[in-house]
């Protein structure tokens, strides 16, 4: 059987600004964000805004930064790993990520 | 009776972020958005992103900008007039105005 990655990405140049925009209008998930732009890999439970979210929510909290192109989700040994796709969001949206995160910072 | 204004506008300090970005994620209210940016001023009408748009829809996006504090309603005459509070928005967010407004155009 070929290799299926157990998450897909999408190419940023696929990615809308509105599902960008989207995707950080969440206080939980630019929280994730956020904390992912300051500490480079979190599983996904450590990822998670609360202890007290539900596995469903912080799961669709995940597919949705995925499918914005703001996050990569590989799985490394039992665990999921998240990182940001810094790079390439900045590229594809250039200054965007900073100025939200700028704003959320304060 | 004393004079009661037609809209309300939220002062910035009390528009969270989230809420901001919400607002702008969305294509016809970006492209409001920007049309006015560069317009400075438009009626309710001229503002519309489409000639089909029902009239409730281009209400609730013209309420949901203001609700986040991007664009004052005022009433001119017969008709309502909307500017995009640029210099209030950008005091409060820093850059983000900016940002948004530079990928939409790209």
């Amino acid at each position: 059987m070929p290799f299926m990655p157990r998450f897909t990405h999408p190419r940023l140049e696929d990615v809308p600004l509105d599902l960008a925009l989207h995707a950080l209008a969440d206080p939980n998930r630019l929280g994730m964000v956020a904390r992912l732009a300051a500490t480079e890999r979190l599983s996904c439970t450590d990822a998670a805004p609360c202890d007290s979210i539900p596995k469903s929510t912080l799961s669709n909290h995940l597919k949705l930064l995925r499918s914005a192109g703001l996050i990569e989700t590989t799985q490394s040994g039992r665990e999921m790993i998240n990182t940001l796709r810094r790079d390439d969001f900045d590229r594809r949206f250039p200054g965007l990520l900073d100025a939200v995160l700028a704003n959320a910072a304060t």
